[in-house]
């Protein structure tokens, strides 16, 4: 594996999520891929868990990590071509890049989007450049428009969670059974039920990017789930990751019998009306995911990517319930990674 | 050992100075124990010494090392519960404490007092926190009101040089000397005299926290040696951690004699009156460790946490003499930090 | 080896020489030698390619590398001494240096020229307090005057290409072809003619050190290679680093069949008027390379150490050219920096 972007790059979902089940079974099993590879995690914005559970993932692996905080003791990096560079920045990305890339074998690339245009932050300009000059893999912990590692940790979180539910509910066929019994992982196609995953929008102070929601919806497209997504108008995002997924405009109406309720701000994706790209449409604090909403489900799961405002995107009570899957959903962010990690440290580095 | 932050964490504290003594004399002794283990270490503030001495012990033990400064690099944490986090901290704690410990074996916090309000830094509001939400062995690279890794490396310095002394003086009994000569570690007990150690605040230009004459006091009272405290009236330290120790008001006069002489500035602890809490109530520069305090001692010795400021704490000839242990205490930090860790490693994790 | 700062440091040239061309035909080699030993990296100006080199050679080394940026995250530190310290410096460079020693084997220190006190910065004031007080290896990763990592890399880059450039056109005697093809390394004096080496001053919008000049001129003094010097009138470098080096004051009679052109901006050293020190004297851009410059060269290569500000010291066309050797000096600092540190870890330590 060259790069990790989209869904696509990781291959067929169920073999992916055996393989996660294997190093969550034995996190230090792959330790020996590691040994003197390199891992550099280039940070253009803040992280909290993207920077600890990468780094943990590369060291389960042998491997040895670099962290470079490009806004905190390096130079300040120009990603225009064609600048007299009389300013601030002191470095071009494209001596930067290859520089970097020749003291690691791995690259993790944290680049937000900017919200102020579109075509530059739906290109994924700064990632494409680190892919197109370093020669190296290159994979995104959260770019302009994607954020896979997420994604990928909120798939195996509703496949953990699913098997559970549905053990319980002695849902599973006999020869699902068997495999749950010998650890193995089950395809959701042996499950009697597709579960029901709605993505609701939330209301936030600040304008976000899409790149959640973009990989979420991506990523639900290609698994085997009923996926719902709800917002108010105006926020329908890209074709490009939601293509073909239902949208429902009514938030109660989405969530009936949702076994799984993701909620995430995200700011106007632009796609019906490009001016309005990365705007706040909405305040509606009608949206924030209380207990009332969550009644109508099926017993659903609270998810979000973290970190999550309290009081705007959901209340106390629901983020600390039992049925709240933020933490489990963050803690599988080390496993996600280190099956990205291993896939690229297996190919011909 | 799950936590590390009052002197009973440690158990009996000639056991431990054995334990400090053994991993001096080979700091790679215990690698097996950290494999695969990782060390988060958490910082709300700054840092020099900690942050290096921790690493180097984590390091010593073969741990895995993951250091977080909270406010470059990461979200700005919300501390307090229901709040609507509309504001600029974009993350609560209790997310981000289980989130963080999922990726970790170990964790060290560091996290000063804010002087403002008495009763939550004494309650280690940050602190108790961590040790509540993250499941994982906790341990205080100082907090609102303790620095028990400083202490425990003052106790260390202070035995080893109470040892130096007795030796020269041939002070200890022929068990001790057969045992010195052995390289084990000498109980404070076997010296014919016990060493009187003062605590005596010093001037200083801001508004410090308590927690290094705090640990520093609760350790001393601990351990057997004749403990003064000595400062300007008002800056009582609080009872939990001085409780029992003189308190001798004439600042020559309780340095008279002394073998150690431990110099600390510290605001008002607001034991006497709580709307004190954290001000300023004295820059009497004749508080300042010069030559003339020290040559009413016997030969003590001078000691101090560091970072010190010269010129206020104490003059240049002094924190330069020969009779300066400033640099074998910092070196012990590395010592009482091995400790401390390898007694979490062995602790069931 | 105990320090790293001039060109004497690193001995004879074609051995050292030779030992890069041994660490690059394997990385690893030598990772025996830094187990259990730990490298401190103290940066008090920002950094990239110092940083991730130095951590990867180290790394290479199997050493424990620990960074320490001195304004983030740490306290500021005093360097003047006789100072009362009621400012913003909380610890003074007396203390904090052997503390940092004492968690550490080898000390790296990445420390500016102020640019205002030409005798401070000239003294080497910070590097030298390092060298004196920690009792431990130090090299130098940029400080007030030099840069021998860069030109160490700078001169292991030459040597690469000349070689090449040598065996393209058959230049090289028998014996010397008989050992490039067993992969040893070809002393300069084998190849029928000395590369000409041009450093060529160019304008900048800000003012810079002249440590990257000052220690590319020493190497190339000491190294076996047609050296040539040139700059606008004022800009004379220190006789310490550049005496005996040719100067051309005319840039493109300089630049006549270079085989290397080397780059770099810097400010006036003060050689010839003190008072200049440190001072922009010309912001002339028809000294900026570009391919009118490289035209008069002997298909010249372009150099410069990076970061690089484009349209200043080199248009877009010759710094991305298949004549610009900007990327393998970078990844030659790798080599430089294990080099360095093999040698200090074989020496008793």
């Amino acid at each position: 594996m060259r790069t990790f972007i989209n869904v696509e790059d990781i291959g067929d979902l169920n073999l992916a999520l055996a393989e996660a089940q294997e190093i969550k079974n034995d996190r230090f099993k792959y330790q020996h891929l590691g040994k003197n590879k390199t891992l550099l995690m280039i940070f253009f914005n803040n992280s909290l868990r993207t920077r600890l559970s990468t780094q943990k993932a590369a060291m389960n692996l042998g491997m040895n990590v670099i962290v470079l905080d490009v806004n905190a003791g390096a130079w300040k990096l120009e990603t225009e071509r064609g600048v007299i560079m009389d300013g601030d920045k002191s470095e071009h990305l494209l001596e930067a890049i290859p520089v970097m890339a020749s003291y690691c074998d791995i690259i993790g690339v944290r680049s937000f989007a900017g919200l102020t245009d579109r075509e530059y932050d739906y290109a994924e300009t700064v990632l494409n450049q680190f892919i197109r000059y370093s020669g190296k893999p290159v994979f995104a912990m959260e770019t302009a428009t994607v954020h896979p590692l997420q994604a990928f940790a909120d798939l195996i979180t509703i496949n953990e969670e699913w098997r559970m539910k549905n053990e319980e509910c002695g849902m599973m066929d006999e020869e699902s059974t068997a495999a749950a019994n010998s650890s193995s992982i089950i395809p959701h196609s042996s499950f009697k039920k597709r579960p029901k995953v709605v993505l609701t929008w939330a209301p936030h102070c600040r304008a976000l990017p899409q790149a959640v929601p973009n990989s979420f919806a991506q990523w639900m497209n290609a698994a085997d789930v009923d996926f719902v997504i709800t917002h108010p108008e105006g926020y329908e995002l890209d074709p490009k990751f939601a293509g073909g997924a239902r949208v429902e405009y009514n938030q109660m109406k989405a969530l009936e019998n949702a076994d799984f309720v993701y909620a995430k701000n995200w700011s106007c994706p632009g796609v019906t009306c490009p001016d309005d790209y990365g705007k706040i449409l909405s305040k509606d604090m009608s949206w924030t995911i209380d207990s009332a909403h969550m009644a109508v489900t099926d017993k659903g799961k609270f998810m979000h990517c973290l970190p999550v405002r309290r009081g705007l995107i959901v209340t106390d009570d629901v983020i600390e319930g039992p049925d709240s899957l933020v933490i489990p959903e963050a803690a599988n962010r080390e496993i996600s990674c280190s099956v990205v990690l291993k896939r690229m440290l297996e190919s011909n580095l």
